[in-house]
C-alpha cells in the first residue's frame, strides 16, 4: 500500500480567494484540486489558474461529470488538469469515453461516490480501466449529523479488494486517519480543515506526521 | 396535464456560440438552459449573460449538483436562474437545502435522473418539497446505441403518479413526443436536435406543432 497523499480542495466562489490559500498552502500538500463549486463559479479558468499557480502539483478537476464524458474530459485535461472527477450515477459509456480521453492525455478518471453505487458498478468501472474513487461524507450528509462507521470501512475495503484506490474526503482531520489504517488510500482530501484552520500549514504539518507514523514516512 | 414546455440546450463549450443560437432561438423556446458543459467552462457569468439576453424566459442553471446545495443555490438563483439541477445520487440533505433556497428565491429544484435511482427515493424528493424531475437518455448511452423503451415509459409514469412533473432529454426529435403522451411532461429538451438544425426555428415550430397536436393547442 503506498503512502497516502494530501489534497487541497478548494470550494471557493471565487478564484482570488482560492488562489490566496493556494499560495500559503501549495508547498504543504500534494494535490491542488478545483472543488465543483469554485468551477461551476469561476469555469474553466480556475482550472487553468491553478495549473499556472502549481507548474509541479497533481491538479484535480472536480467536476463530477454525470454525462458528455468525452467533450469534458478533453476540456479538462486540455486545461491542465491530471485528473477529473466522474460521478457513481453517470452511464458506463460516459465512465468509458471519459477515461479514453484521460489517458490519451496522461491523466486519470476518479469516480465520486454518491448515493446507490454498487460494487458491481465498482468492478465495471475498473474494467474500464478506472483505477480510482473517490468516497465521500457529503458535506449536506456531514451536517445532518452522519458519521463515519463501519459500514463505510466495509465498502472501502471492497473498493480496495476490487483494485480501486480511495481518496477519502468529508469533514477529514488528522485526528480521522487512524480509522482507515487498512484502506488502500490514495489521498485525503480536506478543505476547511485546512483552510478554515487559524495555522493552515500547522494542520498540513500534522496530517503529514499522522501519515508518516500510520504508513511509514516517505523515502527521500 | 398542463401543455409541455420546449426547453433549448445550450451545451456549447463557450459563451459567445451559446448566445448566437440564443438571438435566433429564444423567441421560440419557453426554457433557456445554460447546460453543464456551458457552466464548466463558462462559470456563473454563463447564467447571468443569459438572464441579461433572455428577461423573460426561465432560465435553467443544469448544475447536477451532488453536494453543498446551500451554497450552490444560492450561486445560481442569485445570477439570475430560475431552476436548477441536482443529480439523483446527491445525499437528501442537499436536496432539502436546495430546495430551501429555491423556495426563498422564487426559484424550483429539478432532480437530474442516471443511474441507480428508486422510486422510494423520488418519494423522498417529493416529500422534500420538490416537484419536477429530469428523465435522461445521457448523450454518451444514446451515443452507444440506448434507445427510449417501455420500462422507460414505465418509470416515467410511476414518477408522474408521484407527483413529479418529468422534463425529457435525450436525442428529442418532434417525431419522438407521441410517445411521451400519456406522461406529466413539463418540458421537452433540445440541444442539438435545434442547435445543429439547418433550419433551427424551423425544427423548433415543428416541436411546438407535435405539442399542440398531442396535448392541445395554448390558449391566448
Amino acid at each position: 500500500m503506498s503512502r497516502p497523499l494530501l489534497q487541497l480542495a478548494l470550494d471557493h466562489t471565487n478564484l482570488q480567494a482560492a488562489q490566496h490559500d493556494v499560495a500559503l498552502l501549495q508547498d504543504h500538500v500534494d494535490i491542488v484540486e478545483a472543488g465543483t463549486i469554485l468551477c461551476l463559479t469561476e469555469g474553466l479558468s480556475a482550472v487553468k489558474a491553478l495549473r499556472t499557480q502549481c507548474p509541479n502539483k497533481i491538479i484535480v478537476a472536480d467536476w463530477k461529470v454525470a454525462d458528455a464524458g468525452e467533450t469534458l474530459a478533453q476540456q479538462a485535461f486540455a486545461a491542465g488538469a491530471n485528473w477529473m472527477t466522474i460521478i457513481c450515477a453517470a452511464p458506463l459509456a460516459t465512465v468509458e469515453m471519459g477515461h479514453t480521453v484521460a489517458q490519451a492525455c496522461g491523466g486519470e478518471i476518479q469516480m465520486e461516490l454518491f448515493g446507490n453505487w454498487t460494487l458491481d458498478n465498482a468492478r465495471a468501472w475498473y474494467r474500464s480501466g478506472v483505477r480510482q474513487a473517490i468516497y465521500h461524507r457529503g458535506r449536506d450528509a456531514q451536517a445532518s449529523g452522519q458519521q463515519w462507521g463501519e459500514s463505510d470501512l466495509a465498502r472501502m475495503r471492497a473498493l480496495s479488494d476490487i483494485g480501486l484506490a480511495l481518496s477519502i474526503t468529508g469533514g477529514i482531520t488528522p485526528t480521522s486517519l487512524p480509522l482507515f489504517k487498512d484502506i488502500n488510500v490514495k489521498a485525503f482530501i480536506a478543505g476547511r480543515a485546512l483552510t478554515g484552520a487559524a495555522h493552515p500549514t500547522q494542520v498540513a504539518a500534522e496530517f503529514h506526521a499522522q501519515i508518516d507514523s500510520i504508513w511509514g514516512a516517505q523515502h527521500a
